[in-house]
């Protein structure tokens, strides 16, 4: 059966672009048959879970099927899906030693979106224990974060915090690794079970801030002429060598 | 002195975003005070230089000064960048036997043209020989992967080319290695003076074709739950296991 969405359900759906009103309604978009279909499996439970009637979910228990014209009116794609999830919002709070232990992957100021979910992947692939966003990254719950992360947001721990605070809190045992051009070579890094990995924005770097607590510079070797890497990639390659 | 762009002009260089006028006109765009700076010092000749009065580059010979109002039209961004240099396009061709030396990225169907720039900023740091560009990758031309190789477009040897067909000409002695969750350990592979390092698409992985070529399979070993990497991500860190 098909269910039409009322107007004041597009308008609230829709609304939850923007990122005050996924605040004020406390609640956030995953959007695409994969990623829906694979969070339906395990994941946590929908606030509503809106398909249309080719959606392999149709028949799911709890799923509303509603008309192509509607979802289309709700969709953040430019190309509207078959399946629309709405969760509850939920920012985790940073413990007060945790990041003594375990591996941890640290974004300082990274707006792009596409690069944050991107980083998220990378930190799920390599099992990281958490991900600890500044305050002045792109918002986790946006939903080009939500997508590129592929559905690594669900799997992981990821909080947001002011940063440099953060990682006051390290213990001088736990290092902090920093990447640049002039430290040490990454190919002789010894593999690492408690460390905090920072990754600065694409244009400007590390804050000065976090800078300042950067107790390991290491620096992937380069052997032509490019100015630099990919936020994410070099991100990549250092998670790579963190637990070879 | 600033001198306005005429009617025809504004048209002309605008269209330059499309693929098929860039063929016609045999020209494509680099756009961004950054980049342009970085390639008037050593880079190729412009066919045009536009840039505003606020540029650093409006006193270099050769550099055209346009209002503002001028740039906005033909600009390529959402907010104008001062700087819009005009190229001309050559498509590079492979050598019948040039895969058999050096070090090779091969690109297999990679359509989003941000992982295109990324990828060659990464082939440029890594002081790779060439990449080969499968046909139905993103265009090189375009704006998106031009701004992404952040300049390594004008640094690296790229070719388009049949990909299938390309990689048939490597002789036996050199690897082509393909990505996948079921090869080497990427951790146990040598370095390699010789190779071919083969990408594809984020969506569908290799085509066919590509994958019969595939000599060797390596794996990036996973140690937590996400489906896969960033194929941008994935190449970085091969690469940097090719060169260590």
């Amino acid at each position: 059966m098909t269910s039409p969405l009322t107007a004041a359900e597009v308008r609230r759906f829709r609304a939850l672009h923007d990122k005050r009103e996924r605040e004020a309604q406390g609640l956030f978009v995953v959007e695409g048959e994969k990623v829906v279909t694979e969070l339906s499996t395990d994941g946590p439970p929908w606030e509503a879970l809106l398909v249309t009637a080719d959606s392999g979910l149709a028949t799911r228990p709890g799923a509303r099927v509603i008309p192509a014209a509607d979802m289309a009116r709700i969709s953040h794609f430019p190309t509207p899906s078959t399946a629309f999830g709405v969760l509850r919002l939920r920012r985790e709070v940073l413990g007060p030693r945790e990041l003594a232990q375990g591996r941890t992957l640290a974004l300082d100021g990274v707006q792009d979106a596409g690069n944050v979910g991107t980083l998220l992947r990378i930190a799920d692939w390599f099992g990281l224990d958490r991900v600890v966003m500044g305050q002045d990254c792109a918002d986790l719950f946006s939903q080009k974060v939500i997508n590129a992360s592929m559905g690594s947001f669900s799997r992981l721990r990821v909080v947001t915090a002011p940063l440099a605070e953060a990682l006051a809190t390290v213990p001088a045992t736990v290092p902090i690794l920093g990447c640049d051009l002039h430290g040490e070579d990454i190919r002789r890094l010894p593999p690492l079970e408690h460390g905090v990995i920072v990754i600065g924005s694409e244009g400007r770097g590390l804050s000065p801030a976090v800078a300042a607590r950067v107790t390991r510079r290491v620096t992937i070797p380069r052997f032509g002429k490019a100015e630099s890497l990919n936020a994410a990639v070099a991100a990549g390659i250092v998670c790579a060598h963190f637990r070879r």
